[in-house]
């Protein structure tokens, strides 16, 4: 036996369930500049990111209060086995597709971090906060 | 049968298990003021956490960079089924057992999420997003 013969652990986990990678989407959220009229432009976002995942596999959660409101608009991204990232200071009108493409990458992902390479930039300067996996346990060196 | 012979909700849930819920601090946060040497305030309050930690059952888990970075010091609270909450601006020398607090009333919550009431507060002027629990839906009024 080869190194070559043991299991690949990117092509394992790279078979990351797209369709169980989730975005979350506040319909709540405005803007700091925003009036605080309802329907808000969280919800517009929220509307224009499920026009964007369609035919995708991801699925999109509109909910009401992610609790990042002095940073809206706000979204989360969560699949099974990676890092949970959430997302502010979005744009309703330009940062659906950006969600989309976080969502692929991350269901994407070997390690279960969403590459900085390739990353749309709304979700570099939006990062607001990431959750290790459930389990996670950093190694002490 | 009466409705008293119902199980009660808040009775099966309330026993979320303590043991389960983990605080994530970061080790490599600071203040906005601090300087940037190491060791950095983050692994203080991950210290901190552990010994405020002690014989409660809750989990702590140091580890490296929540990516709430301009926000620091950061910690994750999430429990089994509950919400997770990220919270930010935290003072390693006096929040430490505010944290501890969290994790309990989180670990104790019927609903899965943390009561404002009662919340030291560190983690209500602290908090920077909280997510929902796996599998959250909510509901279309």
């Amino acid at each position: 036996m080869t190194l070559a013969d043991l299991p690949d652990k990117d092509v394992e986990t790279s078979a990351r369930d797209t369709a169980a990678t989730v975005i979350y989407v506040c319909t709540t959220c405005r803007r700091p500049e925003d009036p605080e009229d309802y329907p808000r432009p969280g919800a517009a976002l929220a509307e224009a990111t499920m026009r964007a995942a369609e035919s995708t596999g991801v699925t999109v959660r509109p909910l009401r209060c992610l609790a990042n409101c002095k940073r809206g608009c706000t979204a989360v991204l969560r699949s099974p086995d990676a890092w949970t990232y959430v997302f502010g200071h979005l744009d309703p009108t330009v940062d659906a597709q950006a969600l989309v493409q976080g969502a692929e990458l991350l269901s994407q992902s070997a390690d279960g971090l969403m590459p900085w390479r390739g990353r749309p930039d709304a979700l570099k300067r939006g990062l607001i906060a990431r959750i290790p996996p459930l389990g996670f346990m950093e190694s002490i060196e």
